[in-house]
């Protein structure tokens, strides 16, 4: 074991195989051979309509960053299957090709390339692990913030689950794709430092416990941050002890403005009758935020019962997205070049028809009603195909070609824009409050039969004739 | 957004109330009292039968570096909500307290402390979420990989679940995690360099791609590892070309030692058929590995059916503990002191009693058959309780108190080690190989009727008399 700070950077966060096919590339004399891998996933987590695309700064930093230490190189050695000259060309590996990738925040659809990459295949296939890392954690949790989010229906959403999260990196990006996903806040204080996300807490029941008394605690917490304190309302007992408590608090210190906090019991019958109590002391603006074990199933159903909730805490359930913690991206390869420059589609084929990829050096574009500003669909071509949309164009179902319809009056707008040229970054860093905003935006384009939970109305991710017909000629062979 | 990078302490990995309570206790003066914190859990993941506790160097390192800078305490400062006296006091904050805990690799069970903290509130109050996470996370981890390796049955089980994983300390301590709890090696290259978890890798489908043909790909792989080489056989078709294109490989170079793996379809089917493949070509010494979307569940099942499978690579089942991503670990307080020193136990009561906590502060021992070397109880006790273990011991069902057991010929082992004592460390960096043997030396001490993956035998995790009685006590008020 080395001296190596876990924290350095992530050039060594990779799967082992991909040095040893590096090294393999090396020795072949392959590894200039420019390919095109694709990254882009099958299915959307807990069966939804779509998924939010997250994580493409982390990935970008990380390019930025790629380089190997003489550590790296020395561990390498001392593994014994690494020529020197591969070992030396490491010394000075950075990456030359070029990316493009769907901005943060937008919805995306299985089958689509979330990012692409063109660079020398030793290259373009060494990145593959720590791509899939992050776009995979973080889509999967502004996926499912995303969802939790519009369970709230317009009620704030706060993540709380850094203590259940899956490692510092998973709270703390966590935190971060969720707000991008539409939260509100996160208690992981770091989470507003690094990226702007709104850190909020106020007090554990160990606070209420530490004081002699209940009314001490309150009394306490209230003198201190008289602006909009939240008081945690159940360490004893909500309706008998915690809220006349809080009550009495509010109304010592002139407290107008805060929020009470449920953690325990059943939160709809809890926060009617706290409601009710707080109203009837003339405490209408103190809001109620209840949390414990929450998800966007839960969230739905106690609204639909009438629960009088403001303001939601969120914790493992976000931010390891617990009904369905994997995002299932994979990166497969698109197409080599010949030493002409000629583009040589590849395909990968399989038994099962779902895990055949769509060949080739692509452009995705997505297609709005200029009318309604709705997203129709989205449309794959080759690489050197434009769209023209002053044109009616007509699309149809990859795998039913009957199934046809004609779009006249859209606006194609393309989805895979530049991140690197040539190894240099030309994407900027954004803010992730504007990533965010922007999110919101783009899933209201989608149409509400989208966004159902379960069984949500199918988007029509089609590929253009051209597109289609090279991928029937390579399934055919 | 400030400059600071998200890998240089963890100091601010902290959920925001930790900040909030501990100005708060400043403000009023409580910072100096002692507390003391229990960090427990209550259920076992997937409804087994123990736990294995893991993250506990990864926690002592955070405490070994908790320090604010400046621009921790600037930010701070800009929320506008702390006094420029408790901001003052962070710029010196240690830890100066003492913490015992479990150590890593060791089976544990619901209720009985896995960490205790001793330190005054405002510190043992700020560690809480870091405790927590690291904790929650490796252990979740340790223990579903030992469920898989108890499932492979003496197989090696590799950790292949980077490109999944939860963030990159997921993927990396994750690795970590996986070896404590018996898994082989990872695919996770940073795991070897950082924590000497070997890292193993050979090919992806797209080395087999970037060739004109199969059989350059595995005699171009063969040629340059010649040692010991795994080639990936599901490319095109495994019966007809992957496996026969593997075997004319392996012959050309005279490789005798190898393996095959298989990444796709039946693997029980196609396993058997490989190994009638491979025998018939004379190649006895050549394994096969299985891979894609496995867990204890299918492995144990293909096992079962007679799979001819070597070893198996498990990638985001394991990663993510995808069937139960959550462990549930808790962080309560247990007692506080009083000005002259005396200790004031604390309980956290609730309507359902699984929640109440186990107040004061304690010790636990396992006791094992003198003769079996078998775990019979674990006994939590007042800590100023010893165990004498040369006398017969009668242990009580805390809920069911009349179910009484006296063991007679036992030894008693104390469970919580010292880690810090003063603010110093003083518990050893131990190498993650010596934690995974500990480990799998300590699983055998556990009959296997509490190893079932569903319905396991509960274990008794008793409380001493005295403790009890304090219990029962504070319960009835």
């Amino acid at each position: 074991m080395s001296n190596k700070s876990p924290t350095d950077n992530y050039t060594m966060l990779v799967d082992f195989y991909e040095l040893t096919m590096g090294n393999g590339y090396f020795a072949s004399g392959m590894e200039g051979r420019i390919a095109y891998f694709d990254m882009f996933f099958r299915n959307v987590p807990d069966g939804g309509g779509f998924a939010i695309a997250a994580g493409l700064e982390q990935v970008a930093e990380y390019i930025e960053n790629l380089r190997f230490g003489e550590e790296d190189i020395d561990f390498l050695r001392g593994k014994g299957m690494f020529s020197e000259d591969f070992l030396a060309y490491l010394r000075s590996f950075r990456f030359t090709g070029d990316i493009w990738a769907v901005p943060e925040g937008t919805p995306v659809f299985p089958g689509q390339p979330l990012l692409t990459v063109r660079a020398p295949t030793i290259e373009a296939q060494f990145i593959e692990t720590y791509i899939l890392l992050q776009l995979n954690h973080q889509s999967l949790v502004a996926t499912k913030a995303n969802r939790i989010v519009r369970a709230a229906d317009g009620r704030a959403v706060s993540e709380f689950g850094s203590r259940r999260a899956q490692g510092a990196s998973g709270a703390i990006l966590g935190a971060r794709a969720s707000y991008i996903g539409g939260c509100a806040s996160s208690a992981c204080a770091v989470a507003e430092q690094l990226y702007g996300v709104p850190a909020v807490g106020t007090m554990a029941h160990s606070w209420v416990q530490m004081f002699d008394s209940e009314p001490q605690a309150f009394d306490t917490y209230c003198s201190i941050y008289p602006s909009n304190p939240t008081l945690l309302v159940d360490t004893y007992n909500v309706l008998k002890s915690g809220v006349p408590n809080a009550i009495a608090a509010f109304k010592k210190h002139g407290i107008q403005r805060g929020a009470v906090r449920l953690d325990s019991g059943d939160i709809t019958y809890l926060s009617k009758k706290v409601r009710t109590m707080l109203d009837g002391a003339g405490l209408e603006e103190i809001r109620i935020i209840a949390s414990n074990s929450l998800d966007e199933y839960i969230i739905r159903e106690v609204l639909n019962q009438g629960a009088k909730i403001d303001a939601f805490g969120v914790g493992e359930r976000l931010i390891t997205c617990k009904s369905d913690p994997v995002f299932g991206g994979v990166y497969k390869l698109a197409a080599i070049e010949d030493d002409t420059g000629n583009i040589i589609p590849k395909i990968k084929i399989s038994e099962a028809p779902g895990k055949i990829t769509t060949p080739h050096f692509k452009r995705v574009y997505r297609l709005y009603n200029r009318d309604s500003g709705m997203a129709e669909a989205d449309l794959l071509c080759v690489h050197d195909e434009t769209i023209d949309d002053t044109r009616p164009l007509e699309i149809f179902d990859p795998q039913y070609t009957w199934k046809r319809k004609t779009l006249t009056n859209f606006t194609a707008r393309e989805l895979l824009v530049p991140i690197f040229q040539g190894g240099k970054r030309v994407y900027p860093k954004l803010a992730t409050a504007e990533i965010r905003k922007y999110c919101l935006e783009q899933v209201d384009t989608l149409w509400d039969e989208m966004k159902r939970f379960k069984n949500p109305h199918g988007y029509y991710v089609d590929l253009s004739q051209k597109l289609w017909d090279v991928k029937n000629e390579m399934l055919r062979g």
